[in-house]
């Protein structure tokens, strides 16, 4: 069995930052967005397109339909969504048998739930995590506070849904982790070689 | 600042024993019962007393009194309890000046949240307890699984109670503690040397 991690993460908690490093520092392959690139060329949709059924849905899968347009145009995004987190499902099934590897996020401990893994959750109080997303504005973006931390809790609420609807289980709950880690004041850079340390 | 580990458990996670042999195997102290000792010795009241009303108030501060001999006895209750946990406040807070340790339970990770400290969550899955309570039982006792379930059950209910109530926060929340180690089918022995990597 290959060294398989994964990683969820809040928004803002530095836990793609972590996965990064943690796959540098161990030498092993580190899979995140390049799923979702994968899922395109598997299900023949955009990059655009699935990040955005990915992101948001489902928001409502059963609506009080009106008419006969809407619960066709219904059927075609349960469509959609169920081709989409099948294509998810294979490929992080495939990298996980192909090497080491830390794979962010696409409900990668559920999917792989069956294997020995390590499962983390990373998350962070939220001035911490407001601070780490203003670091990240470039010049010439205006952001209040406000927006910011909206934009969090509106991201970490579509997560949440996304992983509930697809695991039945919590999102962030310690239950579903192996290791949950508290990046609150603290730099990703510095903690990349103590957690490190726990797979060497 | 002296390294201190604060460490809270569900029972039969094996959190104590993962504290006991990372204390030895960091060379720091470990305090665990020897707190509800002193305790006793501050408040002159026995340690069965200390115990007992540590284990299981608050029940529930605030009946409906009927008749002032029920209230007199309530008030006594209270203050009571206040003077036991004043005591712990003090003897952890001074614990940790005097060196490096790690302290199990007593509210520990708040009382000593100004201070720069690790906070450790250990929890389990409940098969995973219900084995390891198993193993524990000596010959000669005879507790049918659903017993020692519910005897899990009771314990973490009090330790959640007593710890939100003095605390204000939610006990296992993953919000209140650096690391959360899930030990479910791992054997503490082994996973001491892994987990105090992140101390070395």
């Amino acid at each position: 069995m290959n060294k398989i991690i994964t990683l969820g993460r809040e928004f803002g908690s530095g836990g793609r930052e972590l996965a990064r490093r943690l796959a540098e520092e161990l030498s092993i392959e580190y899979y995140d967005k390049e799923i979702i690139a994968e899922i395109a060329e598997h299900t023949q949709l955009s990059q655009e397109y699935v990040k955005n059924v990915i992101e948001n849905t489902p928001h409502s899968l059963f609506p009080i339909t009106i008419g006969q347009t809407f619960a066709y145009s219904h059927d075609y995004t349960i469509k959609q969504m169920q081709t989409i987190y099948k294509a998810q499902d294979e490929i992080v099934k495939s990298l996980a048998e192909k090497s080491d590897c830390i794979i962010v996020g696409r409900c990668a401990d559920y999917i792989l739930r069956d294997k020995d893994i390590c499962r983390i959750f990373v998350h962070a109080d939220i001035n911490s995590r407001l601070e780490r997303c203003k670091e990240r504005i470039t010049s010439g973006e205006q952001f209040t506070d406000k927006q910011i931390i909206n934009k969090i809790k509106r991201i970490d609420r579509n997560r949440a849904r996304y992983y509930e609807f697809y695991t039945g289980q919590k999102w962030g709950d310690i239950k579903n982790y192996d290791f949950c880690i508290n990046t609150t004041n603290i730099k990703i850079k510095e903690i990349t070689p103590v957690i490190a340390k726990l797979f060497k």
